[in-house]
Order: C-alpha cells, then structure tokens, then sequence
C-alpha cells in the first residue's frame, strides 16, 4: 500500500521534494494570473476544513485553494461546547472520515493532537495549524515568497523576530529555512524563547538593531496574546523598543531586503502604524500580502500533491 | 485602464444605466423560470460574501445569485470581536483581496466605511448595506419589482412610512424613486426623519392616513430596533395609530395599489397581523415575496454587470 | 398536480416505496465507491439546508449528499435570538422559497413545526429532526444498514435501548422496523417511555440482560441530556447497571449480530470506553461508522426522490 501523503510538519520532506512542491506552487501561480482561475484537477473530491480552533484567513485561503482546484470544500466547525475533548474529538474525525472524504485539514489548538488524528483516519491529513506546534503550509509559502522575491535561498540571512515561545510560524519556519540552507537568527527576549530552543540551530539576539542591516529578510512574528498569559510578555514600550519595526529601523534596512509577516499584524506592536501605511509606497519591500498571495497558490500545490 | 465597477450607491447611475441593469434582470427573471436555473457567465469567478454586520437575508440572496452565474462564492465572516476597527478592517480586506478574488460583497454596520475600502482595493465592490446610509441592491429590486407590476415608472405616487431616519433602504430609494420619475412622499413623525432630509426632494406627511387613498405603491419599512436607543422611538400604541398596516387601511388603499416591506416585518408594529396573514389571498397586492423573488435576478445582473 | 415529495416521516410510504429507496440508496453506495463521486443529476438545483437547532453530523452529511449530486447547497442558519418564534419563522421560511429554490432541509427543536412549513411552500421539505418527533433519514439509514448486513429483513430481532422517551431515532426505527417486519423490543425504564407507547407495538424490557442474547441488532440510543430535565434520568450509575453496552454484555451478544447507535456516542454511558475503543477490531459487529457512511447514500436517495 502506498502511504498517504499527510502533511502534519516538513521533517520528512527533502530538499528535493519541497522544490518540487515550489515548482508546483509556481504553476498555480501562472493559472492565478489567468482570467478563468480554476482547473477541474480534483473535480469530484471532497475536502474538509475542520477548524477546531477559530480562525478566518487560513480558512479561507484553503477554501479558495480547494475551489480553484474543482473540489467540493465543506466548512465544518465543530461545536466545541459540546465536544468531551479527546475521544469525542476522535469519534468527530472518525464521523466525517466515514461520510467517504477525501482530505482533512485541521486545525486544533493543542499541540499534537493532528499527529493522533492522522493516524487514526485513512486519508490525508493536512495541518493548518496546531497549537504552538506546527504549520507547514505557512513555512511553505513563507520560503516560496523568499525564493520568488530573490531568486535563490542557500546563504539568505533571514532574522525572525518577536514571540518565538508560541509561535508555530517560527517552529516551521526555522526548520525549514535550515533545512533549505538560509542563515537564520531570532530576535526576542530570553522569557520568549523556548527551553529546548538549542536544537533550532538558530542564533539567539535580543535586539533588533544587531540585525536590521544585515537581514535579507526581516521576518515580524505576530505577538499570540490569545495563547498566552499577558504577564509573560514584554510591555508594549519595551517591545517597541528592542523588537519592533518603525520608520527609522525601516531606513537602516539593506536594499533589496524585505519585510514579512504571517498577519493580522497588531500594528502599534509588531510594526509600527507609519511603516503599515506605507505598504502601498513600498510594496516592494512589505511583502504581508504577497504571502497571502503565494498562500492560496502554495496550498493548492499541498492540496494537489496530497491527492494525486 | 478602465474604472472599475463598484456599486456603493446609484447616484452615478444614468437613468439609461438604471434601465439597462433593470433590463439584465428581466434576462435573469426569465432563466430562473427554467427548470436549471444555472448558467455559466461567471465560471471559475471567486466572490466574497464580507459580512462585518449579522445578515441571514441579504447574504443568502447574494450567495444564491452568485452561484446561479457559475461564481464561486465564499462567506467570509471576521470575528469582530479579535479586529481592531479601523486599520485592522482595512488590512483584513486587503488579505482577501491578495487571494486575488474578483468582486467584494460588503455589509458594514458603519456608514461610510465601504467607500474607504472600495477605494483601498483594485476589484469592485458591492455594498450589501452600510449602516443608515445606503442599500443600492435593495433599491434596484425595489425599482424593479414596481416596474414589474405596473410597466411602467414615471408618475406612479410611491408612499414610504416609518423609520426614515434609521433606514438606508429609505435613503437608497427616495433617491432612486425620484431619479427615475415618481413622486415619492414620506409618513413618519419628526422624531424618525433626519436633519438634512429637506434635500430629499420629499414631502413629510405624519399621518398613513393622509396617503393610504392616493398612493401607487404602500412601502411600509422595518424598524430598526436593533439600530437606535429605543427610547427616541413612538410606542406601539403611536407607531399604530399613525403609521401601521391595518386591514382597515388596507381597504382604503386604491385598486391596483401595492404594498411593499424589505423585510423581516416587525408583525403587529408595521403590519399587522391580520394583514399579513391574507399574503396568499392578496397577493396581487401585497408584494413582499416578490421583492424577495426579484432580489435574486437583480443580484445576478449586479453581479454580471460589475464582473463583465 | 402531482404532490410534492416531502419527506416529513415515513408513515405514508409502501413497502414497495420503502425497497425503491433502498434499491436508489445502493446505486449512490455504488458511485460513492468511485474515484470521483460526484454525478450530475442535481445539476442547477439549490438545496437549503435551514437547521433551526445546531447540528453538525447531519447538516454535512446532507451538504456531502447534495454536493455529490451536484447540487447547489446553502446553509442557513437563522440567528434565532432575532427571530420571534412562530409567524417569524414562517415569514423566514417564505422569504427563503421566494428565492426560487428547489428543496428545503429542515431541522427544527420543535416537534410538529416542520408539518407545519411543509404545508406552507411549494417545494419539497425533507425533515432532518424535528425535536422529539421523527428523524425520517436516520430511520432510512439504519434500514438500510441492517438490510446490507443481513440481505434480509423479515424477522430480524432488534432491541432499542435507551432513551427512547426524548429520542426521534426511536420514534422513527419503531415505526419503519416494524412496517418493514422486524421484530422490535425495547429496553429502558419506565421514566424514559413515553405515556402513549402502547400503539407502537413493541415488547417493553427493563434490563439489557433480558435481551442481550437473542437480539440480531442491538441499537444503543444516545441519552439526550441537551433535550431534558436531567433529575428525570437514571444516576449513571444505574444506567451502566441496566442499559450500557459493556465489554462482558458484548461478549454475550450472538454471532453475527451487530451494536448500532445514532451518533455521536455518550462514552461511558450508552457505550463503555473499552468497547468503543475495539471499533476497529471488531468493525464487523459495531456498525456506527457504517451507519454515518450509509446515511450520504441514504440522504443522496432521498434528495434525489424528492426532486424527480
């Protein structure tokens, strides 16, 4: 039997295998631009989003993704009020996997648990997101926006900044950068980096400014102040003065190196509402919404990869 | 390069303009009478319902007429209570539009705020309703639905009673109504009429009575209780006396006059009960489902012209 | 005219009506085996799925059906804090078929309500559970879950268990089983029977063990904690003493006999965690997945019954 073709996290993928995925990305990519924006690849599967945890953007990048590939996208969000967590959560995939889909993508909000669920279902499982864990399929249009915007990735210097400890972003991200040959440094307070955080292989700085001129990509975590206790975390005047981005660290930036985030932005935090305003000015440098682009073009890559 | 097509009100409308969308939904009426409803004008389209205000109605008629066309149509409902107003808003549409949709369907509680987004964003947007300001959909299959019944416009007394103050549907319509030719006239007390309304080109009656034997056409609006302090609102016992649908009323109304609501009926404040249980008996007159009806294929061709 | 084909309970259907279904439900179980599952036959048509009272398992299992058929299908879920019961409802339900759709999905907390909708739109209303009444596709799809397994239904021996006084399943299986010639007993207390109970024609036990043994199916029924007062049910304790499914009842069970239960489980109560956990070893007997993957090919039967 040949093995279904989850994509719970990046580990097992090659360098090879995820250029290929880039490739794949890039054909999507050149149908987007088309005025008919939909292929009948998938016509006749049926695919679940199945958000346990809230959530509006990756969702909906999904659904279009799966649209534009001729599939049918049934939203299904479960009542969680209702839900004994654990088994009953097994006994909801159990249910939806028997109605004869084709893929699930879940997102859940314990770390985890996807890995559980995958194995327990027989067809593929696409994580879009779970916990502080994992997130592939940002860390995958995260490297495809790199790759189109340069050119290349071996030896890009890429500095991720803010809320290491609960991101996922900055998990996936990390091991794929590294894996893909990209210099990557992380920018945050001790009380932001998780304990185990040696295994990244990731320099540790606790200033923005030892990176800003030298960073090919400068990339802004979103601060998850829903994942965690406030007390824990800087206040906004020293976020501001050791981790954000404003107009002046905007000027210190090299030429030709961008700025990414995985979005909603809090402005004010992350990046300030000046450099915010600019996007339009400098679009070649803010590159939020060329990841939302690249987004639904790199799912429907994972989407088409898992089902075929 | 060409304007785009966005309808946030009917003001730039020519009367020709007006004519012509009203003749695309008469196409539209005669293919909803096939037995497949479905034709494929907007094949492999990408069209977000973007509702930051609670919809049932409106949404649904949208999402029907979007999928008759062949588009893909896709709800897109922010968790108000994680945006930020404002910037936050703006930067979750222009994520959607980096999925690189083709049209925006917007509601908005805030009057106003569609206009900043249709100017923020390259696709046409389409305003589903902004607060007390404007609803232009509701007034086209308002236009249309009086046209349909009498064949023609120009002269017909068109009588609008209640809530003018917190009602876009009024301001869409009185506008509209008098553009294209008929003699509109208001019913409310001082209290539910807006400063400016002098603008209006409308004369203020305070009594139903005074309108019920000459009016064409009987618009009774919903009160928007959940939009204004109830306390600046007639009581019941008022709002009857002077301004509801009763059956004795309805039997001043002159023969071939119709009556009009966009709906839900407030039962017992605008209409009564009685009235509106004799919709199937008169429904020669009462055309409260055929403005329901006529809001689809109107949709479709707003949809059709915006997108063509 | 030809009346329309509601699907409100079963009451009115032949035997001969009932074998067609089933023999329809086969052909679907056949496409649903298929890579692409999805046939056109449903084309054009818009499907309403208006579920009055939250449900997740049904509402997708319909969505799946009508999407596989190539149906339009809408969800609508009415904010009900908004909704006046009752003439407001009928009001929704009329704005809805003014849209010109094809067939409405109706689920509904109060029993008796959707008769009621039925007699008051042109097109076909098929009931998804309508409080403690009926639930008309369960019923179907436990008929023909029984049917596939055993080729036969004449005489088979099967006890429901459980809560049958808050339980539409069991309103419904009783009637259907024993039309179509099973053999029906029931095993629950006193305070979970209804007073009328002696029309349904089925024997009364208090205790699993009295049944344990000779029952060809054993249908365990979910307890309805959401529907009632909890002080007028057993302790847990009592219902594991006289009602659950435990490891040691289930190795009393006769060959080839098979558990079914409606979804989703009460672990613990209606089924021990241990027996729940054998699923999959044991996947010839507990038939729950099968009942959920028959109940897409029940509910594609039955849409497409209604609308040819």
């Amino acid at each position: 039997m040949v093995e279904k073709k989850d994509i719970l996290n990046l580990d097992k993928f090659s360098i090879k295998e995820i250029n290929d995925l880039m490739n794949m990305a890039d054909s999507f990519t050149e149908i987007l631009k088309r005025d008919v924006k939909k292929v009948p690849v998938l016509r006749g599967k049926t695919i679940i989003n199945l958000f346990f945890e809230p959530s509006t953007r990756t969702k909906v990048s999904f659904e279009i993704a799966a649209k534009r590939l001729s599939a049918d996208l049934i939203n299904f969000s479960p009542n969680l009020s209702s839900l004994k967590k654990g088994e009953s959560e097994i006994d909801t995939l159990k249910t939806i996997n028997a109605m004869k889909i084709d893929l699930v993508i879940i997102r859940h909000s314990d770390s985890g648990y996807i890995n559980y669920f995958a194995k327990n279902i027989p067809v593929p499982v696409i994580n879009a997101g779970d916990g502080k864990h994992e997130h592939p399929t940002q860390a995958l249009l995260d490297l495809y926006t790199i790759y189109k915007n340069f050119s290349k990735l071996e030896g890009l210097k890429v500095a991720i900044v803010g809320d290491i400890l609960n991101s996922r972003v900055a998990r996936s991200d990390i091991k794929l950068f590294n894996k893909m040959g990209l210099d990557v440094k992380v920018v945050a307070p001790s009380m932001l980096i998780p304990q185990n955080f040696s295994c990244f292989n990731a320099k540790i700085h606790s200033n923005i400014e030892e990176v800003i001129s030298e960073a090919d990509v400068l990339y802004m975590l979103r601060m998850q102040f829903e994942r965690q206790d406030k007390k824990f975390y800087p206040s906004t005047k020293e976020y501001n003065e050791f981790l954000s981005l404003n107009l002046s660290r905007l000027n210190k930036m090299k030429k030709d190196s961008i700025i990414m985030h995985p979005g909603p932005v809090n402005r004010g935090i992350e990046i300030s509402d000046e450099v915010m305003e600019m996007q339009e000015i400098v679009k070649d440098k803010i590159k939020i919404n060329t990841q939302v682009a690249n987004g639904v073009a790199v799912r429907m890559a994972v989407l088409y990869y898992a089902l075929s």
